[in-house]
């Protein structure tokens, strides 16, 4: 009998949802782990729409004030998914109640912020992680298995972008519950936080620490409708970000992030080259990995498509799912990240990335945001 | 408050997962509708299996006789998931007892176990349908509205394929639960039920039926183990079957299935050509759909990969699911399945594919088997 | 310093161009070949016109008669570059005046007429070819070397096809110069001698003979403006023309070929499957072959596009272009045609396909167009 | 009659050869233009190595020196094919005798130098052009024609990289004749005059000059052996370059370069962002433009690829090559450029890119190359 670990959600929105259905999910699918998710509590201000919420999804309880859902006996993890500049204190607060924490990304507003609630998780001692959820994408997974395995050598290039295009129209007014990541009080920046985040996490755990950065932000769109205040006012955030780099490996990084891509909805690409090899993958056909091998006969070389689709158990998380060819979604890779923080609880080790790991990420974000204000190279 | 409707799951193997997953995400993802899913029982002749099987999904119940599972009053709807060969005696069986039906394709063995099949059904009045999930697939249903507004304008050509690779080793047996589909007493044919129906349906539901084939059939491995016997037997299925057909709207069909197609595990593709365009699509990248209009400007004219992953409503079921850009998977496929069938309770229209629509595809497969038998063209 | 050989073009449209191109290039890319082709006479009726074409391409003369042209002693080799209906009367004469010859494919109207062109040039014994450049094409050229070397093992499955779609309006009359391939009279058959009969050839050459074929055609639109004529008439010739054959190695084969495929331009595809890697390829990027190797680290299995552009030698006829990663194009299948006859001429050589191979073309084509006449399966 | 344009050819590497090959191309495909080239006279130091390549090509003489070349009478125009360091004092030489130009990129070793070879050619009153060739890819004209029209409305982004990968062993040399492109003395810098170059040129000709920079340069292999000095030297160019900028239309852009991306071999690629659209291309399938058109029909938006081989007179050029389907080479790039020069002779206007058009792309490689040695933001 697995023991059941009390979720207490808070928030109910895109990724409120993404969460659920990955807990739900878990016992189908992972049925031997010895932690299982249990929907105990979800909360959000309005009483009605978090009813529904809870309703549909199953949730036993609810309520109003975040306070009270960690002061509650019957959860035994928090599940952060409100905007970026709630995740510090509720963070800290859980920790202090003894609860396990699962954070919506970027962990933090800042790095100073960061600091704090990795400080307060490790003095609670309690299991942590951050919803940098591409890592568990099966091909990411094996991406991060053949680097480490040296199937790459010495790497020269890493490149990555997360491009869309949904913020391109003037109307689209800034803030409020649907729009608050075009808000800059609530989200703290624009794509760098939201997008170029993930680019980041992935780079850090596939090719290590990155040192100096040298970036340029841009924000197309000066003023848009403010939800709230019902005013045109000035846009805060970045709509767009690239930013150049060193890794501490000596390999050079070029990222790029926004929301001005015309025809790009989801494109989270990256690519690294090494010595011995390279590898690409693409968010928009998550259930392939690009690989080029040069230890392949010199005639026969060439870009190979693996379409990480085996059941055999040789690609990460496949022998959960269905048979060879048929691919598995997007809301798997949370799937995955449930399964993995369940078997951390079974095995006593940490669920990366852990609040630490994620500070890593936050502190490239706010080199890159200084680097684009002063325009000059900065220190990670 | 929905209806409930009880189900009962006969057979726990690959597809018993894949429907009694449709089943639980239909609350989740479609909770609008008024009718809705319950998992009441789950029967199989092994004891043992059934009941893990039960609880790891969440069925309340199990049996392991499927007439005591027909029989019992908290069953609204039979979900037949076991060989081919016993389709016809549960799916008579079920509809003199007047519960819904859904049965894994093919229907039937042949035409004339699916032409009794259909009339008990009607006979009964139950509501039933056949399980050939790649219509629901987002893209495909998207290829089925543009071809019934008239998009392509006259139709030249329909081509489809289903190549598989898994029983190229001479080594692997046939016979027994894992590998029935090689037993052609348990399966009736080999790819042309297992693969080509699912192309042939595909193809009759977009295209029309079909008025008479040509084909080829080839057993590659002539003789295999036999799990059940010990012994080496004969392999009667079909390894491989070609067709050339005429559909009634006189346009050409060309249809090929395998399972010793190296490098291709589950390549499901089809290609409709017509006079103002043409559509293509490919299970494994199941949520681009390829579409050439003729009425581009014709200097810019060229084959678009549209990602079928708009939620705004008008990519069918994607509103259901995450936000443009980011894919679903091949599970997804039976959850809409489901939804549908639910939604057709709520508005008492069928559920298509039903039993008489399946039948359609049957004798495209048996005018098939007899063409490659016969050496002739033979009318359907 | 190279022995001339010199040409005598007869016939000067698409195909005439790209022969012609195919010789000037020579001596350019590949100097060091001991035998080197001149533009000696090029020929047609309208003397404007051969005049015009033969002081842009370079030709030292003209003649309007083609029989003047083999009568030429300034003449080594014959370029047969006109209708179907007239390769055989010029490449009797040509071959009994001791002229090498250089067919436009399909070699003839049917098998009879092959074969007597065959005997006429076996007989004289002059050096022979027919255009199937397609073998020529550097990727194309490298799947019959790793097919030779065994590296796919037993085969199991040939399928091709070659797709256009520019006859599909009703408005395009047949006949005439420009149109000569949609009447039966010039052409003998429709795609199945234009299209199909490469997709043979390649078949053939890479994957041995074919046994017997079972076909199916259609004429689309039935009626067209005669050119020639200034009437409506009856459309002669097959718009569309597929069938199913068993080569004699026992692999299966599926083609394919249509003027009717909305969005298709002359795509060209190849696919053999065999027992340890399969092989693709498409004219319409021609300069790439698509390999699945099965002897990869399973894991790691999946298509290759193999960029085959690389000049060290290891890729087919690349060593005479440019540097890795620039591809060529379709006139050098051509250029590379060319270069390989003048070095059978050095080495003494056939050079494939010789008419005797071409014939074997021919008799597939007869053996599919009886087949979807009678509707039978026929015997090559 | 043609107006003959006698050519003299200096040097006769990779590009001596593309050049004299597109010179050759232009009678045959291009006939009626009022000028054409004539192959006059080919130069380097090596004589025998000068005779054989004008032997092989057609050069009717050669000469040792070029200063003797530009001043003979009997040619027209001077071809500078030689390492960079030496366009300056050629060019100018040429201009003062009065000849055309076509200089090889970069235009010179930085933008002094340039500014006087403008200053040399614009006194002189002759007509020049510098080998941007991929200007002339007919997928690339006709991005600027689309561009051009504002199909693609206010420009957000603009991205381009040129990867290679043929650099990375440690044991290849730099220097001398093969080499010189590693070698700092001859080439001036590395991958930023080399490829970079290409990348910027087609950027400023599609979306305008740049105005500001900030780029980071690598070099991994910090020593090689030099070919002429037989010892191991530190090596001064730059493997990898990459860059971010603002373009003077608002837009930012991204450009990065190496030799050491494993599995490219000359991927250039482009990609343009605007309001209403973006279009892609891949100097990999060089025949093929990528566009995603956001006044399409909104549920059938998707990236369009275009096979830009019509011939019908909409796709730049391709009304001189083939049929529909069939692609051009990397080689036909410079045979339209040769195309494009002979036609401004004819109507008197200039030939872009002139070295005028190429000074602003030296100016933004120098400015890349400074902002790479300051660590600063660098304007143009």
């Amino acid at each position: 009998m697995a023991t059941p670990v009390r979720i207490g959600m808070i928030g109910y929105g895109f990724m409120g949802r993404a969460h659920t259905n990955g807990y739900k999910r878990v016992p189908d699918f992972f049925p031997e782990l010895g932690h299982q998710p249990v929907l105990q509590v979800a909360c959000a201000r309005n009483e009605e729409n978090i009813a529904k919420f809870a309703k549909q999804w199953g949730y036993a309880n609810i309520e109003t004030d975040w306070r009270k859902l960690i002061e509650r006996d019957d959860v035994d993890a928090v599940d952060i998914c409100v905007p970026n500049n709630l995740h510090r204190e509720i963070a800290i607060a859980a920790a202090e109640a003894g609860k396990m924490i699962l954070c919506e990304k970027p962990i933090s507003m800042n790095t100073a912020e960061g600091e704090e609630m990795c400080q307060a998780v490790e003095k609670a001692g309690v299991a942590n992680t951050v919803w940098y959820n591409y890592r568990r994408v099966p091909a990411v997974t094996m991406a991060k298995q053949l680097i480490d395995e040296g199937r790459l050598g010495r790497i020269f290039h890493y490149r990555a972008n997360f491009l869309q295009d949904w913020t391109i129209s003037e109307d689209l007014p800034q803030g409020g519950a649907a729009l608050w990541r075009l808000d800059a009080a609530a989200a703290g920046s624009g794509v760098t936080g939201d997008l170029l985040a993930h680019c980041i996490d992935t780079a850090i755990w596939l090719n290590g620490t990155v040192s100096d950065v040298t970036a340029m932000t841009e924000t197309f769109i000066k003023e848009r409708m403010h939800t709230l205040t019902g005013k045109k006012q000035k846009v805060e955030i970045d709509d767009a970000c690239a930013f150049l780099c060193h890794f501490s490996n000596g390999s050079l990084g070029l990222f790029e992030s926004t929301r001005y891509a015309r025809g790009h909805k989801a494109l989270y690409t990256f690519e690294i080259n090494g010595e011995k090899g390279s590898l690409k993958w693409d968010l928009h056909d998550l259930h392939r990995l690009e690989m080029f091998d040069y230890e392949d006969e010199s005639r026969l070389r060439g870009w190979k498509s693996i379409h990480v689709t085996d059941h055999s158990g040789e690609h990460p998380y496949m022998d959960k799912w269905w048979v060879p060819g048929l691919q598995i979604g997007y809301e798997h890779s949370f799937v995955h990240h449930v399964a993995d923080f369940m078997k951390s609880l079974d095995e006593g080790t940490p669920c990366g990335p852990t609040f630490r790991d994620a500070l890593e990420t936050q502190k490239v974000c706010d080199a890159v945001l200084a680097s684009a204000k002063n325009g000059s190279w900065e220190q990670v």
